[in-house]
């Protein structure tokens, strides 16, 4: 069946909290930060909270849409939703699931956002005795007696795996990182601003979980970001010029969670069957974007990401990504060009959506010049993911 | 805006596990239990799970899609979504998102459901010292030190004003269990099937929170019950006759969750903007319904639901109950002809929208003769409820 939505809906406001480093931001409550993000880009779209009438998030974020909409005095509420997995691979699925809700005249305007601060709520990258461990599929009582305690000692076995199997290097594994560090210059935003990194940076920073290094893994942070959502009709009145939604995928393909682990494509970012339904709905393909943002928890996943969105074939990541190919302003496909997970801020890869936003409107800091066209992934993951791309 | 789903999508399977008091279901896990009534539902509608590719629920069900699509062998998952709040006000929202991902394209075949196993995860009626506590708003560290420990707890003061303001007895309270209990006695599904109750069994029963009586609250129950969405146009294809979903609605009024005390509704089963929105979407009023399955956690907030979607006034609930009217199969409105919550099983309230579609399809055991259009309220409660109607 067709897909209904293409263009229907366009994101019309973007707003975030200062991004910090993690247990930087103690003054105020992780559900205040997600309200100032709120209200910030409810500001931006020229709307006030009597117009807003939803809410989505996902990875289970705390601060959810009836308690918001109490604090924030919204009359009625009429769509509070959850992308029902873990992990930052539900980013995309949170503004498609807004798209829904407008496109059906379900709400009038809904907000999507995530409100994250690891300082208060707890360090996504440290290992835990018990309970649910992210990133791991979400049942720790499967892999935790394993040695999966963290997010980094699950990946690091896809990242060995992919090294061997295609001959990538960690050395192609920086570029990544030297990209977004190099993008985090330009943005005062980016809690890396001012903190350039070299590839021997990169290369002498110290083993995580082998072979992942320091400058592999993504920022543990605090803050809050959020974007608005309405119909494209009704975005035609406000303030600022709409981004609309052309395409976005949710999901997953054979086996996933707690099972991926025997999954055939046990190499892999989870995005082949997702990317495939994307570009079907938004009638577009590789070569038509302009600038991408793709979710960085480890630097190896971004590069399978790069690969099963169709930018380069399966293998060739590594070359794909080097002699400075995905940065600003001379690269063929700048990527990240807000810094990213990396070096902007961990924001669960919601400031990435922002940042595709930016680009679309013609603000960037490492503004493409001529965009029209920007894909953004949430995830890699091993649950699920989602992607979504926009136009001007 | 005009909501776009009306008669878009059709409920085209229902399956449900054995339905048992809690605790008397060990031999199998809740997410077991989760699998055979999403299979059975499947079976039903003659599909099998590599038709399926989407997954709803409500309540934060434990048994993730991710983890279902694994477990099932689902070749590809396009959704999986969760109405993001707590109680069982959920379940008609995780149909109508559903409803919203089939119309829309994103998803082909989808399964909403509800897996509860309290004999494993923990009874909802019981206090807890620390953590959520259901059906107080979820945020515990607000009512707990305020004696609001458990559901009754809470619903008991709203029930109480209820009675003072409007001059409703516990006597008509109890007609509502009545209906229910002989509704159950021609339903062998129902946990209370054999088990009669009269209106002085009620009123002679034990006090839980006063007002409320021990056959005035809902059942702690086990099972798992689900239904399969497609789109109407799919439907007309499949084995059963399709159950159409008219319209629906989710969400809440001004201040709602922990912030639900200081409304100026308190009491209310939190239906106002809900339904208002249910019967504009559904271009139907309330003379319409010709059956109605309204969701009890306890039966003043099942009263108050029954105003608040228009059958009578405020406070004429007493007087509405009374008599039979709300009795199978003279009463002019059958409501819970299953048995509902309090006498077939407390699946959070997932198995009054199975009934529903068996009035839809004319087989039900307590069949209202020429059945057209059939109402659903999930909830009450303080937090988020949800609303279907559907028709044949």
């Amino acid at each position: 069946m067709a897909w209904e939505l293409r263009d229907k809906a366009c994101i019309v406001g973007i707003g975030e909290t200062e991004y910090k480093r993690w247990g930087q931001i103690m003054d105020r409550s992780e559900f205040q930060l997600g309200c100032e993000a709120i209200l910030k880009a409810l500001d931006d779209a020229g709307l006030t909270t009597a117009d807003l009438d939803g809410f989505c998030s996902y990875s289970m974020d705390r601060n959810t849409g009836s308690s918001l909409a109490a604090a924030l005095g919204i009359p009625q509420l009429r769509f509070s939703n959850m992308v029902w997995e873990g992990g930052g691979g539900g980013g995309a699925a949170s503004i498609m699931n807004a798209a829904m809700a407008v496109a059906s005249g379900t709400a009038n305007v809904v907000v999507a956002f995530r409100a994250l601060c690891q300082g208060q709520s707890g360090r996504f990258g440290q290992s835990r005795a018990a309970g649910v461990v992210s990133g791991t599929g979400g049942q720790g009582e499967f892999t935790i007696p394993f040695g999966l305690m963290n997010p980094p000692s699950n990946y690091a076995m896809r990242a060995r795996r992919y090294m061997y199997e295609y001959g990538i290097t960690s050395r192609q594994f920086g570029h990544i990182s030297v990209a977004a560090y190099k993008h985090a210059q330009r943005n005062p935003r980016a809690v890396m601003y001012g903190r350039p990194l070299t590839i021997e940076d990169h290369q002498s920073s110290r083993i995580i979980v082998d072979p992942l290094h320091l400058y592999d893994c993504c920022q543990e942070n605090d803050g809050a970001a959020a974007v608005v959502i309405t119909t494209a009709e009704r975005a035609r009145d406000l303030k600022q010029r709409p981004v609309y939604i052309m395409g976005a995928a949710q999901g997953s393909g054979f086996r996933s969670g707690v099972f991926a682990g025997s999954r055939p494509d046990f190499v892999s970012a989870s995005f082949t069957t997702v990317a495939r339904d994307l570009y079907a709905r938004a009638g577009v393909n590789p070569k038509d974007i302009d600038v991408a943002q793709i979710y960085e928890n480890f630097t190896p996943m971004t590069m399978m990401s790069i690969e099963e969105h169709g930018f380069c074939k399966r293998g060739e990541g590594g070359a794909f990504v080097e002699n400075g190919r995905i940065e600003w302003p001379d690269g063929e496909l700048p990527i990240n060009t807000s810094g990213g997970n990396l070096a902007e801020a961990y924001i669960h890869g919601f400031e990435l959506y922002i940042e595709c936003v930016r680009q679309m409107r013609g603000t960037s800091t490492c503004q493409v010049e001529g965009a029209e066209i920007g894909l953004c992934a949430g995830g890699p993951g091993t649950e699920y993911v989602s992607d979504v791309i926009m136009r001007r």
